[in-house]
């Protein structure tokens, strides 16, 4: 089943390494069918020059496994939540890319401090909380997502123009319209967290880009008025 | 039309991702036959590994397009500006590469700190100021090439001699007699912006290198009595 | 003799390369055959393109070469004390990578900032002290063993719970349940140590992460209600 | 004539792009014939891919060159001025390797924070003096030479015991007893630069090894009780 969607989040994980985002297993991709309500995820510690489409897992939106012999992700619970609450996603990726887990674990949003993160993001790339205790032993993996979905709630961001968070002390989720987009997602993130770090080792002062050019870039690849690119046919 | 330019601005796009300069489409570059007044520059949001040089767009320097199936470069007027204002040069090119665009986010003019830098660019590597909203309202591109030939006269630097810039919180703009050189001059950007980050992280006092061998360095490669590599025939 | 265990050292030390651990020959990795009380280690200086398995050598564990023709590497005695006074592991492997030693060099433990490192080392990563003059000039190699092994127990770490230390002005030695095990944790030490140096670049007043977090991460992965990965038969 | 101290030569430049020492043309090696008192360099401005053995230039050690049909490397008279006043050693390189560079430009020696710098290097590598106004403008090259030779000879240092400098404002110059131990040398330096770099990222009050494991760690791989790796037959 879902065999076309399979093929897109296996080809979505496998260019993960090729991007060099992952260190061994450290890193899943899912798409999910909105229709049926069904999303496919990469299983559990399985090595990516090993992952095949077959091993993929189908998980329903109240977390049962419908189709697969292995373990799904252990971050599919996290999965699930942002796919329940954020009904415009298609696609998710968790790695463990040096950069953002660096700005995850030094509890900061991202600034925006130019043209390459305006293009993407919509202003900050938020840094979530970390989980308490009790929220560690109830449901680890619900629960980080609960706290993505908290965090863009409460500070009015829209998860369409800011497809990212960093989870504090533990590290990036990224997301977008179809699985190959979300690995995109990934790219940029990282690439912009990386520049951000080198942006203030250069001027600590640094101030984030203003306004008027976060809105000039973002809408100029999104939206109504966008004319980057080639007219889509 | 032009087929040899073409095919130098197609191997010239091409040598920015062997050169690790571009993460995905995020460059460009275009070079000018004078005599004809027209310039030929890589197509929008195309990706490096599919761009064939019949894709590559021709504008005249109104920024008509002559020649092209496909939409030019979203930077294109910022070309075309610096065609216009800069008559001695032959070709640009636009990247968001790492280091250059961390100087660029920074606000801070590249130092000259040393050799490396003197053999190519003489004297700091400017930092353009930002566009004013009315600015990026009225023609955002347009404006970033004015602001870059705006920033050369008034602090009276040659662009033959400085053939770099960094745009504030966007990125670096490089030129050259020909759209190869033009790309030499961003790999050494980038590898100049590199060392100068790093130089100011093991000595945050460290001073410019002296005029003196900013003078020996960069006249040892140009001018007339240039005597570094072969005698040209 | 030995040669089940012969190539499967042979191999662990062929991925110190192929991982970017190691310049020219600063590495080695050895592993134990704990019933005959006999362990493989690399042969001093050899260059890893030219490294065979029957160049590896056969050692006891009182120092004594058993087989091979080549000399051992310079730190087995090394190898040797944390073989006898760690009797849970069964490989070890020693680098110069750039991030780990850079952390020994600063002589500063590395802290546990984030899920990545807590998937692997419950705690902070040890940094040993310096050897005195006197314990150079009696077995500088021996006495590295040693101090190791003093560090651990001194500050009441398993070395199953924390499999790395950085000693002093040195380097990193990581170990596992087998060589290969022992190369994946120098793997993950490099990846942590430059993420954790990231973390603070970015943010100098970064705190480690709780100690919920820490607990969660390791046991995921590690003793008896481990649900990472797939189950093994 | 110098067929096989050319072929060395040439092997030894065509190691620095393997190594990624060098962008573009920024390195030379040279070798020299002590008997007959010739060295053979690298061309100027030569890129790496297009480097053949019979381009090499060989120079008499008054200057003059001997064979070859190709200006040699700008940086000839700074080789030369090394063979006449270093008699032991028989390989010269120059490259602009980033982080050697950055030291170099910082103005600093690079310190001996540990035993990867201690293995070949004992004690710091030195950061020559920026030449005078009137040094550059009497003989630039030859000049950059002496003042490397006055820096070993007025600090007290055996250029056999620390094979490599960086020049103020310029970058790295090593030497070694023959072409290939002198491109060693390089790669050696660069990665020290980098982990010297990191350690004071992580401590800024980093202190130098103590002298009891410098001398430990150069003495346990050069001079007559040396026992790293196989005997020499």
């Amino acid at each position: 089943m879902l065999e076309a969607l399979k093929r897109k989040v296996y080809e979505a994980n496998m260019e993960l390494p090729r991007r060099n985002l992952v260190t061994y297993t450290w890193g899943n991709v899912s798409g999910i069918d909105r229709e049926r309500g069904l999303f496919v995820i990469k299983p559990s510690g399985v090595e990516y020059d090993e992952l095949r489409p077959e091993d993929l897992v189908v998980m329903d939106l109240d977390g049962n496994k419908v189709e697969g012999d292995m373990n799904p992700s252990s971050d599919t619970r996290t999965h699930l939540v942002l796919y329940r609450e954020f009904p415009q996603i298609g696609g998710i990726v968790h790695t463990h890319s040096p950069y953002a887990v660096a700005w995850a674990q030094a509890g900061r949003d991202i600034p925006c401090y130019g043209t390459t993160h305006a293009d993407y993001f919509y202003g900050s790339v938020p840094c979530a909380r970390n989980l308490t205790p009790e929220e560690i032993e109830a449901d680890y993996e619900t629960n980080t997502g609960r706290i993505i979905v908290e965090t863009f709630r409460s500070r009015g961001i829209d998860p369409r123009y800011v497809p990212a968070v960093v989870c504090r002390n533990h590290g990036p989720f990224t997301w977008g319209c179809d699985p190959a987009q979300a690995v995109y997602h990934s790219v940029v993130l990282e690439e912009v967290a990386k520049m951000s770090m080198f942006t203030e080792l250069i001027n600590p002062q640094a101030s984030p880009a203003p306004d008027c050019i976060r809105n000039k870039h973002f809408l100029r690849k999104h939206g109504p008025n966008a004319y980057y690119g080639q007219a889509k046919k």
